[in-house]
């Protein structure tokens, strides 16, 4: 083959939807953004998708015949080696959307599709913090906690689109902590922004006295002010200090669950919880160290994802990149 | 080729060794039983594990030439990819004992090595329980809790020989139950037969008036009255049955995470404590239900295993007949 070959990848969001051309090192071109409109229904969302991709293929100066393959990634509820989204909480009013169809009838082109946890976790992989991994566990940490498995190259789907559910591993017999998915201890309960925010409010409704955490949460119009938390930790408040040792310490233990279970040579993480930095990562990985078995402990590799935003889209197109090598043989 | 492929299983405990000769559809022939006389060291364990290997092969009626692979599993902390047993507790004195290259140069054979529990696992999933398993998960509740993974056929050992632990995944975040691994919270520490023993004399510790089930413990001259909890359930005692159900419920709890993090088509339990047969199942089964993600909970297969004690020596075989397909190239 003469020409380099190129293949879209697509990240469908509640809000906005991202597209760009990445070449088979990984090397991405400049993306394109269209809204989801998720709200105007299913057959406008597959049309907006398409769009995406044409504009994607346009801002990388490209023509669909340069294109080897499409890598689609989506949120919600589905149904993987079908390629469709069945009862998305993000895409209403969308219901069994065949996605992977729809694209591939569209555009003529090999089309994969992928959970967008799982796509994220196989860009970081690809070509982000996990490219020296061979196997990989990515925890991403914002509203909900999400997740992905690579092992040894393979997207750990599960055999029913349900695999790499990180945030729902149950850490806890009791009923101290509901999930927002219902059920009482998962991970997501005490690890999750949404939970960091709540923990924050209850203590600092019982206390007397002056509170820097107490002050900032008052302060910010942040909707989801997890942030605050970190930052009234950074300025020493003592009540934030312990909050954000607790979410290390919970992290760890699904860390250590992973390492026990799946026993990977890397843990990642990535999402907006992040943003606390080296200090945060660092406590994570002395709990890890303190709960996990001695072998793992020491030599399991923990760092933060290093693709941002981008990592579900440049996932979507390893996925597509690995459904051409499939198809012509490659191992 | 002419004959039929055959290889030898075999299963290193801390009492026994016992290997057996298998055929390519996981037929057993009859096996043979050594004592595993660790105390006497490892070169003289090794010479044990060729001499039963020998032992199993003549009971098929075979010689050596007939034999297309050799897999040994033991138990303990190993380095799979290379063969080691390192520190194994059950095999004092042993360390750092180089398994597979002994075996190899014995036999000239291609041998494979694999950790017991994963070996039995696989043993379930080749011909057992997880036959027609695409993915399984397998706990042994034993006096621990061991386990198996095997994902589209490929048994999961991690990348540091640690995959798999399933009973040492945390489910609790209080100091309420200590594993024998040191560990507060792990599965083993509430679910396997030792904690159920523990759990049954706490009861019995601080009950007045009449008691089935202390009357039980008190006469049973077993080691790890374990199965008496059971029976005393099924007398009608009100804290054994209790005792049962909450065993019921975290062994559900193990599943329900496996379910949400590995999604198998199967889930399977050996060891000693199914032998407290369909209703306790039926429990586990209930509470999985309970607890799990709706797809998944309706979908995922849930049973006991079928090959009992044979589980480990045939899941050597089958770790032999993958290493001789792959080294065969066969896919």
């Amino acid at each position: 083959m003469s020409s380099p070959l190129l293949y879209v990848g697509l990240d469908v969001g509640g809000t906005t939807m991202k597209a760009v051309v990445v070449d088979d090192h990984g090397k991405a071109a400049r993306s394109a953004t269209m809204p989801t409109e998720a709200f105007k229904g299913q057959e406008h969302g597959l049309n907006q998708m398409c769009a995406t991709i044409r504009k994607a293929i346009a801002a990388a100066g490209k023509t669909e015949k340069d294109i080897a393959g499409i890598g689609v990634a989506t949120p919600g509820t589905m149904d993987i080696p079908n390629g469709i989204v069945l009862d998305p909480p993000n895409l209403k009013p969308w219901q069994n959307v065949p996605v992977r169809d729809h694209v591939h009838k569209a555009f003529g082109i090999p089309t994969a599709f992928q959970n967008d946890a799982n796509a994220a976790a196989f860009g970081e992989y690809w070509v982000g913090a996990g490219k020296v991994a061979k196997s990989m566990v990515m925890f991403t940490l914002g509203t909900g906690i999400g997740g992905g498995v690579i092992i040894n190259n393979l997207v750990l789907e599960g055999q029913h689109s349900h695999g790499a559910e990180v945030g729902h591993m149950k850490i806890d017999l009791g009923k101290n902590r509901r999930c927002g998915c219902g059920r009482w201890g998962c991970l997501e309960a005490f690890a999750s922004a949404t939970s960091v925010v709540k923990r924050a409010q209850e203590a600092v409704a019982n206390l007397t006295g002056p509170s820097i955490l107490r002050d900032l949460l008052k302060a910010t119009d942040e909707e989801l002010p997890a942030k605050v938390v970190f930052q009234a930790a950074d300025q020493g408040d003592e009540v934030a200090k312990k909050l954000v040792l607790d979410t290390a310490y919970y992290l760890a233990v699904g860390a250590m669950n992973m390492m026990h279970l799946i026993d990977p040579d890397m843990i990642v993480y990535a999402g907006g919880m992040t943003a606390a930095g080296d200090p945060f990562l660092n406590q994570i990985k002395h709990y890890i160290k303190e709960l996990a078995f001695p072998v793992p402990a020491e030599k399991t590799i923990v760092r933060y994802a290093k693709l941002g935003n981008d990592a579900g889209m440049i996932g979507a197109a390893a996925c597509a990149r690995q459904l051409v090598m499939k198809m012509s043989g490659t191992p």
